[in-house]
């Protein structure tokens, strides 16, 4: 490909809407545009990163025995009645109605209609395992998309879904899926780790997500350096329980906290350490008011909250709601006298001793609270999130802490859709059985984000070579120098007719500024050709993630080049 | 891939809903399945013979210099209304609403969101030309899905787009394309005709249509077998004009025609040749009542009616409102007498003299009819669809007819998209000029049908190798004889190893069972292993296009195949 040709335009300035890296460096690139908030347009450098990644995957999904299908991205809404998520998606789907006015949705995801197709055409055990894949377009309508390409509303997924007799064969399909998931991301260069994940609207009752490390990742995640555990902050235990205070029980006592709402406030206010607050915090489950109490030195975990609840739907209370049940704004409510609203409590509000928590009066608080004695929770459960430094639910080791994206998740789905819907098969003495499944995600162009987040620096992009638009850039200094167009010419020819993926900058400008957009847009290998080193024969060879240029002998550059290239593709076998 | 590993569910009888050979062919091999109205899913050996077709695509794309991108399936109506096809479109384009309710579209074509990419990314004409194309799936919702692939509502379309500085550059990219299409229905082994084609709905002032040769198909074209004229009917022009008839015009009188309505009937009713009527069709234009008038042995040709008047839509008019304006129901009604709508009249209407037409009466026709005696039309046009034996526009020579399905389709947008959506280009001189348009779409998906409509017979279909799921079948005739089993696994292992495409049939069933579903599902090459040519250290090797089956020897097979199945492919070049 010659620059002159290639549609590959290169913003100076950072765009506004940017905040992270990879969104600023994918847009200043020249890899994508925003076509609406959430949907974007790839562009020629872009949809050649997603075709490398789209070989990857259809490669490690074949190797573990995948079969390619295209299922549809528009769906009959009676499919997904009858699996009941009709309702769970709310509005996060996108649905509409054709000219007979009957609903249908964007698909946010397939289990219903691969459940369906499977249903209708697999019913005997010889035809499982059965493992079936797509490379798509997915549809969530996100309230908040942003980060470009890692929450958008439309995006690409590579999903499988698993067909196994029985648990023992879904073991096998989600091992085999583990370890193609590990093998995609180790060839895309992402350093990556797989947690333990809750399983959310998809369901089912195990599940893992594969997290590439970065410190904008949405996801919070928690794991030992001595044992193997990793887990999603959404679902680690908290193994630590306090112990027990030996302080003598106080009386009830209302004191006045003016304007002092926030924990920090409150105990800056009264002379105490956040830990001896009680938190009460409401929310609507399934449009039922509840009332959850953590310490005041943690986080609430929502997760934790709708698992234990079983709801569907979970979201903090109307302020206004609150207010009616309680007779004072949120910041100053608390357990105490409150009724009417069930309570669940933090396996640690117990152990608490002459806590400090909201009056229910405007503008005052209660000391020597006394869990047990001045108030009953309905029930106590794991509601907080852990934190670092926490011993360890395996081993007991204190626990590490990271951010991550989610490229990936893979499911335990056992039967939640083939009882519903009905897919069965008939095993080996004629008895039918329901199909035990599992299903696996790729987020395909997250993906591309997210190895940009990791693989840049501030003058750009450092594609890993697996996934490069292009391997190779060729820059002669300048292209009015005859000599050097020619020499720049040459190598080109060779190079292309030598199978390698190069671009040649023919354009007719600044060497500095072709040097700059290299650099931007991230070839991992830069030739240039100069007015010095074309009367040494010689060419300055440059990695994109190496510092050091190196004139290499014009003769004999080009099968060097292929041996460099094919030595680096190394890593990412 | 072996039988028992592959999801291709065969069907023995054939779908009651399916009319088409391709569409039952599909279903009963097991390459597609209905998920609802006009909406597929692709299984394994469906998205296999896809990935061949996207796999041509792309090589004839890029060598005619495109370069791939991908644009998004959901898009804001903004664009459209900028455009003015938010209203054309009508209730073909299926419509949504986000959770802001904000409007979007799921394109139908991508004119629009292409336009406004490039109007952001385009400024100088160093960047032209410049030919962007994608894969994607589209999106009308027909009012009569139906043919399977052939009129789907979810489809996979390739579509290019051309920018250039002028005419003549548009004119070079059209020629490019005209010949990359030219290319691609060769590849897929299609017998396909470009012919002169209306615009319709994507506009601008020329097009070709690329024909597949069927006779299912939806279109209708005439060729001329002594020159090179060859157009879609609905815009073949009528060159040939009645000669005059000498004959004295007689007095218009009123003839009861009780129950007589059609041109068949009203004809043998007065015993007159049916050339002698005038068959008067109302149309309601964009809301507006309109009289068409064709001879009664004419088709009346809507595509050239509606280009002749310019207007959006063109329906048949409601039978109440002819009936509201003529006193009279469809059948009887004429254009002696009508006023407040206008007429207009098929070039061949002022020949006629003392013709027949309707009386605007129920149950009565006229008969002396003589047009501009007794009716004046607002004005004549070419209105009728062109027959087999006219004379070529081009050469004069009788035309022939034939059916086909449109695979593709190029056009000369010129300005049409540029000009209400602001893409313009800077040229040397610092003069703004807007860009100059093309666009060019292969139906990919229904290409698939096409070729199985050309390429089948009684036993089912008949792949050409270069678009084939698979290249070779090795069928074992029984696979309870352990060396017939061996020697099959031993060939498959070894086709394997040498790159060829192949499956194994691993099933435990019977040898005529086998033979029919590899013949069904049309796999080009079929190897059989059986009890006698084993013995005799051969193997019987047979092309699905060809009757004859040979024996082969074991020995040198593989490199023999190979060869065999090069040759074979050198067809589709």
């Amino acid at each position: 490909m010659r620059t002159s040709e290639l549609l590959a335009p290169t913003l100076r300035e950072t765009p506004a809407e940017a905040e992270i890296v990879s969104h600023q460096l994918l847009l200043r690139a020249g890899f994508i545009r925003k076509a609406a908030a959430g949907i974007y347009t790839y562009l020629p450098l872009g949809r050649r990163v997603l075709a490398k990644l789209e070989r990857i995957i259809r490669e490690e999904m074949d190797r573990a025995g995948g079969q390619e299908v295209v299922l549809p991205i528009i769906q009959p809404a009676e499919l997904w009645q009858e699996s009941g998520r009709w309702e769970v998606y709310g509005e996060e789907m996108f649905r509409l109605r054709d000219r007979h006015q009957r609903q249908f949705c964007l698909g946010p995801t397939h289990e219903e209609i691969i459940t369906a197709l499977v249903r209708s055409e697999v019913n005997s055990y010889k035809q499982l395992p059965l493992l079936l894949y797509q490379i798509q377009n997915k549809y969530r309508d996100e309230r908040r998309p942003r980060f470009g390409l890692l929450r958008g509303r439309e995006f690409i997924m590579k999903d499988l879904y698993s067909f196994d007799r029985d648990q023992e064969g879904l073991n096998q399909s989600y091992a085999k899926m583990y370890q193609a998931y590990s093998n995609v991301f180790r060839r895309c260069g992402l350093d990556f780790r797989p947690v333990q994940a809750d399983t959310g609207a998809i369901g089912g009752n195990y599940s893992h997500e594969f997290m590439a490390l970065a410190s904008t990742g949405e996801a919070l995640l928690v794991y030992c350096q001595k044992c193997d555990y990793a887990a999603n902050v959404e679902i680690a235990a908290a193994r630590a329980l306090p112990k027990p205070v030996a302080e003598t029980p106080q009386p009830l006592k209302e004191v006045a906290t003016p304007g002092q709402k926030t924990v920090a406030e409150v105990s800056a206010f009264l002379g105490i350490t956040p830990d001896r607050l009680i938190k009460t915090i409401f929310y609507e489950a399934d449009g039922q008011l509840v009332a959850a109490l953590v310490r005041g030195d943690r986080e609430l975990n929502e997760v934790k909250l709708q698992n234990y609840l079983g709801c569907r739907h979970l979201v903090l209370a109307d302020p206004e709601k609150v207010m009616a049940v309680c007779g004072a704004p949120v910041g100053y409510v608390g357990p105490v006298g409150l009724s009417g609203v069930p309570i669940y409590a933090d396996l640690e509000i117990p152990y608490l001793v002459n806590a400090v928590a909201g009056a229910n009066r405007e503008g005052y608080h209660l000391t020597g609270v006394n869990p047990g004695r001045d108030f009953k929770a309905d029930a106590f459960a794991d509601l907080r999130q852990v934190e670092a430094g926490e011993p360890c639910p395996q081993c007991g080791a204190p626990l590490s802490q990271a951010r991550g994206i989610e490229v990936g998740q893979v499911f335990q789905l056992g039967t939640k859709y083939s009882q519903p819907l009905g897919a069965t098969y008939t095993d080996e003495q004629g008895q039918e059985h329901p199909i035990v499944m599992g299903c696996y995600g790729i987020g395909v162009s997250r993906t591309m984000a997210a190895v940009v987040e990791q693989h840049h620096d501030e003058h750009g992009i450092i594609w890993p070579l697996s996934v490069a638009p292009f391997e190779v850039v060729i820059i002669p200094a300048s292209l009015k120098d005859s000599g050097q167009r020619e020499a720049a010419e040459g190598l080109y020819q060779e190079l292309l007719a030598a199978g390698v993926e190069v671009v040649l900058d023919d354009r007719d400008e600044r060497a500095g500024m072709k040097f700059v957009e290299a650099d931007l847009i991230g070839y991992p290998l830069r030739l240039t050709i100069g007015k010095k080193t074309l009367s040494q024969g010689t060419v300055d060879v440059k990695w994109r993630h190496e510092g050091q240029e190196a004139a290499l002998p014009r003769e004999g550059l080009v099968p060097r080049v292929k041996e460099m290239l094919a030595r680096e593709m190394e890593k990412y076998r």
